[in-house]
This record gives C-alpha cells, structure tokens and sequence, in this order.
C-alpha cells in the first residue's frame, strides 16, 4: 500500500525564495494534494494561471489574496477557492503560512 | 460568479454530537470541498467509507487515526490521505481540530 500517513517530521521544506517563501508538500494521493506554503511578510505569490482547481486555508498570519481581479484579506481561518484556470496570486502582509490543496496533483511540484 | 471567498466569520458551525464534535464547512466549488470538525477529547468519528477521496491536516490536538486497519497518531501539522472507499475512521485523544478536503464535494453535507 502506498503511503498514506504524511508525518509533518518526514517531510521536506523547500525553498522557493531564500528566505522569503517555502513549501512543503503534504498528504497526497489519487487526486488530491495538500502543499504548505510559508511566507514571510511582503513576499508575494505571483499571479499565475493553473489547469487544476484549488482550496486555500490560512493557517497563520495575513495575507491580500486575488482571484480574477477581487481581491480580500485573509487571516486565520479565511479560505477561498480557485477554479480551474483562475488568474490568482497572493501578497502575505503578515509573516504566515498557506494550506493549498489541489485537485488533480501538481505534478509540477514532484521534479 | 459564484462565492470564492469564505470569511471565517461568515461560517456556519453544526454541532454533530453536542458538545462533543462540531464541523464548518469552508470553500468549496468545483470537484473540491474544505471542512473542518472540531472535537473533545474522547469523541470518536467512527470508521466509515465514502467514495470521495480525503485529505486531513491535524491543525491542532491529537488523534488517533485508522485506514484501512492501520492506526497513527496524528498532532498539529501531520496528515493522512485516505483512498476512495477506504475504511476510516478517528479517536479525538486531545481536543482538537482536523481540516478534510475532500474530492467530488460531499453533497451530504450540504442539506
């Protein structure tokens, strides 16, 4: 059976941006991935387009997240969902972190 | 366009067993839904199946999580991926709260 339990102490925190952003990818399988993404205050998620849908969750801190030009802060708590191809990006205005999940796998983030 | 944005604030908490385990259903659209269940030490989500594939991150507390017969304890910041119709289920060990992400969306929970 493949792995199905993802202990937060195995996993791999990568660097996007030295000392600005990172990511560590979570559970995954079948169609679903769950990726952290952690930022520090004033750095950005570029706007970018995907195939794939996804949720976000704010585990911590603040964050100016747009979608197809609306743009709302998100705190703890706050989610938001991105529909396939949705032109989003992200400013974190408060040091945090990210939990995106997406349908099907960003096999981009497998290399 | 439909909602894309789900203020925490704006939610609405359904008690499942008084007292005991709650749940807020958070974005959602498309092939995607979020929810998050709250529970008291004790309380128990018993193993069931669905045929929607899952993700679950322990945001905080502890639980003892079984699929498919194999159990692990799960504490902030672990997760587990939980295959279309695989058996499941959890015991709440420390007061906590799990993020599910499920795929299609649970149309249960809707009504």
């Amino acid at each position: 059976m493949a792995d199905l339990f993802f202990p937060d102490a195995g996993l791999v925190r990568e660097t996007l941006e030295p000392g600005r952003v990172s990511r560590v990818v979570r559970a995954r399988g079948g169609g679903l991935m769950m990726v952290e993404v952690l930022f520090e205050g004033g750095a950005a998620g570029a706007e970018h387009r995907h195939a794939h849908e996804q949720v976000s969750y704010c585990l911590a801190g603040a964050f100016q997240f747009t979608v197809e030009g609306e743009t709302r802060t998100l705190k703890t708590g706050d989610s938001v969902f991105i529909p396939a191809s949705a032109l989003h990006g992200t400013l974190c205005v408060e040091a945090g972190r990210l939990l995106d999940i997406f349908t099907p796998q960003r096999e981009d983030f497998l290399d």
